[in-house]
């Protein structure tokens, strides 16, 4: 038989109805002839509880405390769902990571996964055809026996890793959008839904803000080359919508420059006024940062009013700046600046396509449309296939669908 | 060190603040020297929003995904436990029954405890002095590798078996009361805290409706020898009361005749008329019953008004009395029988005393008593250590005090 890995998220198992709904889900693709391993979340809000209740027992709680209390979410909808399967006669079994086992490194609460044992579930495939329902995000490290879990939205690397150990057709992964849209619909309503999207460019658009999926989830299916679906839960099981394909670039036929614009608000930027032009004053501002784990991100730097010393702009993600802002200060000294000015009003817009590759020019039509609209722009930066500007936040909005008109891709 | 097993359940460990005040229970034992495990049960509450859940999913739910789902509860509790310990620097983990592990039967939300290995958590205390946070409740069945739960009151059966692989001094069991009394302080206010109640009148008062152990715990401790406590969570963590102490018989110096009166609703009565008086009509009656796992308790036999039959009267637990008539109805041809008269308006009570083994007339001076204040006695069992009556449950304070009194229990 065929085997197909699906996933569901917190929002498509709230609750005892919607995990019902799973199940017919589920049963459809019994029925079209999978053996299928279904991987899930917790029920929506409780892996915030949890975490709410570890805070209260210790603020600076212990990882591995940490996650053996929020893997219990993920425990309660597996048991959930095998028996809502086998209510409407599907034979199914839970599975929880250290039963397969999935075995992960020992970073807790933010493990990697480092293996998968698929033979216990291959082998309940073969006898009985009983659907796997694996608890995502978790997994057991092996040495000292203990829970590890893998971070937020790590159920969708769960799928994607068991989609590759159980050498399955594909993986879908269900959310509550029906698929990965040009740019974030609820700011442009001429939006589309794509048909396809290449693995490097999904991977850019997770990074650069579009939440859809997983980052290392999809670097998982383009390492393992696992074909990967998003589509949604609240279709009727019966005939539900295909959604958006993850794929290689070969498998796209028609390929577009830009294939869709994303945006992030998580940045911060610093820039530090008057730094002494001298060498290796880069590696005094950032060697510091690095070392305390604080990526960053667009450097530009230009020259001062003074015309002597010069000014050095970078973002960091905003959840670190007064982290950055504490080093950059207790560091002043040695690396000689006159201020350190700080904006967390600043967002970051992207722009992806494999097919810039290609084609040259492509960013400077984008400077010129922003221009032409009053924006301006802070900081850029460019890859192979993707480039990034950050403007101030106020015009988000202006920006992105700028952008997406420019490129083409405003449905008709 | 000596070792200590401390176990806590559902009301003490409600929510985080209430955890932190077990975590202040177990840091006292911790400071007067003592290696502690402790079991804890679910959040009050928690269980029942899990089990409902599975009857939504399933309403004839498999008991190894249902063992799933609420073993989920003692997890929670486990970590948080930990991470309140941790927090006032009390080195701590927790463990899961298939970490330690606990090996447990395959009757699945009914096992029981085959085997602990405590030799990881003798590792751990003698390594770091952490002390143990054990999820109670639940074990792995072993050839399986999964979950399976031992039923309600589970935890205490936990606490009693850890207490006894690890050969700790004593087991306390932490709960919402202050001890064990003579009898039910909500109905006679004269009921009095006892200080000592040996194994065996333990488990009658378990088994006659004391509701303050499981009855399996109990079983587990007088096999083993633990010296087991029960006493109050909601005590000052730095001054508690010892509560009472649950001991072989020879360690209880003063011996009281009688040493608590129990009472039970969970009686049903049946009473079949007229039946023939021929040999093997009990076995025609009572067999069906027994093939159905149907628990038969009380049984008298007496001349019918017709002189020539007799009437059966007996009782059976009341949840199970619709079945028990069901069945004999399907067997009147075979039984024979003039009428089936059943009544759920029955209570038993019972008085418990390992002190009845060497004192004739106990029971009969407890007959005339009940006589006497007009309580008419449906049934009577005795044993070496206890007798019951079947009465009307409206009578049950009357007779409860009447018995509390007569024996001498009343505090002064």
């Amino acid at each position: 038989m065929p085997r197909l890995v699906m996933k569901f998220g917190g929002t498509s198992v709230a609750n005892v109805e919607r995990i019902r709904n799973v199940a017919r889900h589920v049963k459809r693709e019994v029925d079209a002839g999978f053996d299928v391993a279904v991987v899930v979340s917790a029920m929506a809000g409780k892996t915030n509880e949890l975490v709410g209740w570890c805070k209260e027992a210790a603020p600076l709680y212990d990882q591995a405390e940490y996650d053996v209390v929020v893997a219990s979410g993920e425990q309660v909808t597996s048991g959930l769902l095998a028996l809502a399967l086998q209510e409407i006669g599907i034979p199914a079994r839970s599975w929880q990571g250290w039963q397969i086992p999935i075995q992960a490194s020992e970073a807790h609460g933010n493990a990697r996964i480092v293996d998968i044992d698929g033979t216990a579930i291959l082998k309940d495939f073969e006898e009985r055809r009983a659907v796997a329902v694996v608890s995502g995000f978790q997994g057991v490290h092996a040495p000292t026996g203990r829970v590890a879990t893998l971070g937020r939205g790590g159920s969708d690397t769960s799928a994607v890793a068991l989609a590759a150990a159980l050498k399955a057709e594909r993986c879908d992964i269900y959310t509550d959008v029906d698929g990965v849209y040009t740019t974030d619909p609820r700011i442009v309503t001429k939006a589309r839904r794509l048909d396809r999207v290449a693995f490097e460019e999904m991977l850019e658009m997770a990074s650069l803000g579009a939440k859809v999926l997983q980052v290392r989830s999809v670097e998982l299916a383009m390492v393992h080359g696992v074909p990967t679906y998003v589509r949604s839960s609240f279709d009727d099981p019966e005939s539900p919508n295909p959604g958006t394909l993850i794929c290689d670039e070969e498998d796209i036929v028609e390929q577009q420059i830009v294939t869709g614009i994303a945006y992030s608000k998580d940045e911060a930027q610093i820039t530090l006024r008057n730094v002494s032009d001298k060498p290796g004053v880069a590696a005094l501002i950032f060697m510091p940062l690095a070392e305390a784990n604080i990526n960053v991100d667009m450097i530009i730097q230009v020259v001062s009013d003074d015309s002597v010393t010069t000014d050095i702009t970078f973002t960091v993600p905003s959840a670190e700046f007064e982290r950055a802002r504490t080093i950059l200060e207790r560091n002043r000294g040695d690396i000689g600046y006159g201020a350190l000015q700080g904006a967390t009003d600043v967002v970051k817009v992207s722009a992806i396509g494999v097919g810039m590759r290609s084609h040259a020019g492509v960013a400077a039509r984008a400077f010129k449309a922003l221009a032409e609209k009053g924006i301006n722009i802070r900081a850029i930066t460019t890859s192979e296939i993707k480039f990034s500007v950050l403007i101030e936040s106020a015009y988000t909005e202006l920006a992105v669908r700028t952008l997406h008109s420019l490129y083409g891709l405003d449905r008709a």
